[in-house]
């Protein structure tokens, strides 16, 4: 994997990733496909919508069907159609939010299975053979998740933990041929909400000399103002030429505020599991589809979105859809919250190229606060 | 609606029905959409896939989101963004599935939503106006349908029955201009398995002239032997110029059989229901891709399907999307059920018209019967 910075308007960043399978420009949004599939989304429908990369789950591929199947089969690619990049995050935060099934030691951690209570344990070592034998593009070591709000003597144990796994991990990253197989690592800054616990945990994976670095830790429930806090202090000192990774974010005024900063990729369950609730995106903010306001409204969701559920169905139907339950209505609304993602990162893409970056966020955002009544 | 007979291969009928929205050619197979929309597929998938007409359900689409909300929305095909066209079925069938909380009487049916068990009255011109308020291109009478196995007293009163109910609807139909409004209302044969009560309703049924004849109350448990004498004897004596309707009809190999017998329509859950159960169809049987014996099968499900199911993904893929609950595994089985079930009736029309449908027949069988072990 290659990083390039092609373009800067103020600090946000347009660049490219270059893997084996695909040019990724960024600012990027990875659409989440936890058991190798975007929920309810076919391939050929991230495809079309500009989708050049999505991530899969160590854990639950790990549990179901298997990284030995897949492997077998060859490869995530393979197995599951998708001719793009993949990224499989470690399961850490799968094995963390789990936690009372837990016990965590310095050499890794023991979880039971959420599917049928079985025993299992990962090592930093085993999370980074699952994923190479998985045939993952983009790889994460597994990490502490550390939890919110959290004191500052537990997160500085955690945030030196992931360090100590990381180190681990790239030594059975290297042993194993990674690169050689076309696989990057990416290590993950920790720290919750502590500037210099964050400062240090950076400088310290700055040393493996990654050509990305993920941030881990946030959008786990702190103030917002905590998460703008500790970015702007710690971005400043990503090295220009890696990529930035802000894992699990966000709202689409979370990720224009993030790109202002300067990071470059992003994932995040919101699209996908919000279009299921029958929340939908639109560039006036949030339309809640079951409203009952909505129940004789003949308008696509979003008249100027060109995406096959607003050219095709009513807000009415969809409406309908989701309130009895049929899978269209799954279908249609996560078709929509894709798209609005996707869309709104290449209108990042092209604002920053174009050097006009700060206005348009500043009228992006605005537009999102109007609220959806105004469509 | 217009019925023409084209070609004859036997007594199979390659035909065309015309209504105000779709040239139809038949024989044909109407995918179910219950409540507006085939279970997980879109309505530019179905039209990719060949369909022309689906069918809705009028005691769904009553309870909910309602006939008058369709009604004002311009009605089911604006309402559903469906642009080929719609029968309704009359909801007889959902009604006396759920007997226990039926009262039935010569002037209609009291039942229970299955929903809230709010209480409901359906008389046959109810059901017709609320056909007609949806904008049904073809509209199904409320009939009395006859459980299997049924003694022949009974029977012959649920069959009298459901001729009075025919005339109640038939009047009400003209009175409310159906005609004018471009759609049509197609009687139902009833008489369970008494070819004489068979026949007596079908005479009584024809003094009506409607353009189409349909025949109910089969494939509701009796043997199969039973269907197919009742169809050899009643058959011959629909006139040549009517469509012939076998609702609720069924297997591949039932329609392949019913066709040779001379029907030119067929409506059925079995192509979407089994799928979402894991049972796909290929032209050598059933597949239960669930089954072990494909955790590791790389192959699509058919390679001689050009359906996006089989073009983009394996049978091991599939297999373990339906095994964790991703809903792309139950629209990729869907697509190619219905896909299947479509391009049969293609190769059908085929055999018809180029005069070889027995020997068509007869291979399909064979092939049907080898099992799916063989591709």
């Amino acid at each position: 994997m290659q990083y390039d910075l092609i373009a800067n308007s103020g600090k946000a960043r347009f660049g490219k990733i270059t893997t084996t399978r695909a040019e990724i420009p960024t600012p990027v949004f990875i659409p989440v496909g936890t058991r190798g599939t975007v929920k309810t989304l076919s391939n050929e429908e991230l495809r079309a919508f500009g989708a050049r990369i999505i991530l899969g789950n160590t854990y639950h591929l790990y549990l179901r069907p298997g990284h030995k199947l897949i492997e077998k089969l060859g490869g995530l690619h393979k197995f599951s159609g998708w001719k793009g990049s993949f990224l499989t995050d470690s399961g850490g935060y799968q094995l963390f939010s789990l936690k009372a099934l837990n016990k965590i030691d310095d050499k890794g951690v023991d979880f039971q299975s959420h599917i049928d209570g079985s025993r299992h344990r990962f090592t930093p070592a085993d999370v980074i053979d699952i994923q190479i034998s998985m045939g993952a593009d983009i790889i994460m070591p597994l990490d502490v998740c550390t939890p919110y709000p959290v004191d500052e003597k537990t997160s500085e144990k955690d945030m030196k933990r992931t360090i100590g796994w990381f180190g681990l991990s790239n030594s059975r990253f290297i042993e194993k041929g990674g690169h050689e197989k076309g696989q990057d690592l990416l290590p993950i800054v920790q720290g919750a909400t502590y500037i210099d616990q964050r400062m240090y945990c950076l400088e310290e994976l700055l040393k493996f000399d990654a050509p990305g670095i993920a941030i881990g830790g946030l959008s786990v429930g702190e103030p917002k103002e905590d998460r703008q806090r500790i970015l702007e202090n710690i971005l400043p000192h990503f090295p220009d030429d890696k990529l930035r990774y802000l894992m699990g974010v966000g709202t689409p005024e979370d990720i224009l505020e993030a790109v202002e900063m300067g990071i470059d990729m992003f994932d995040c369950v919101i699209p996908t599991r919000n279009a299921r609730n029958g929340t939908l995106f639109t560039r006036h903010g949030k339309m809640i589809i079951k409203a009952a306001r909505y129940a004789e409204d003949q308008r696509p969701v979003d008249e100027e979105c060109p995406c096959t559920a607003c050219r095709g169905y009513s807000r009415a139907f969809i409406r309908h859809l989701l309130s009895v339950g049929e899978i269209l209505g799954l279908r249609l609304a996560s078709v929509h919250n894709v798209y609005f993602y996707l869309n709104l990162m290449e209108r990042i893409r092209e604002a920053i190229e174009q050097e006009r970056y700060p206005e348009f966020k500043t009228k992006c955002m605005a537009d999102l606060a109007r609220g959806c009544e105004e469509i």
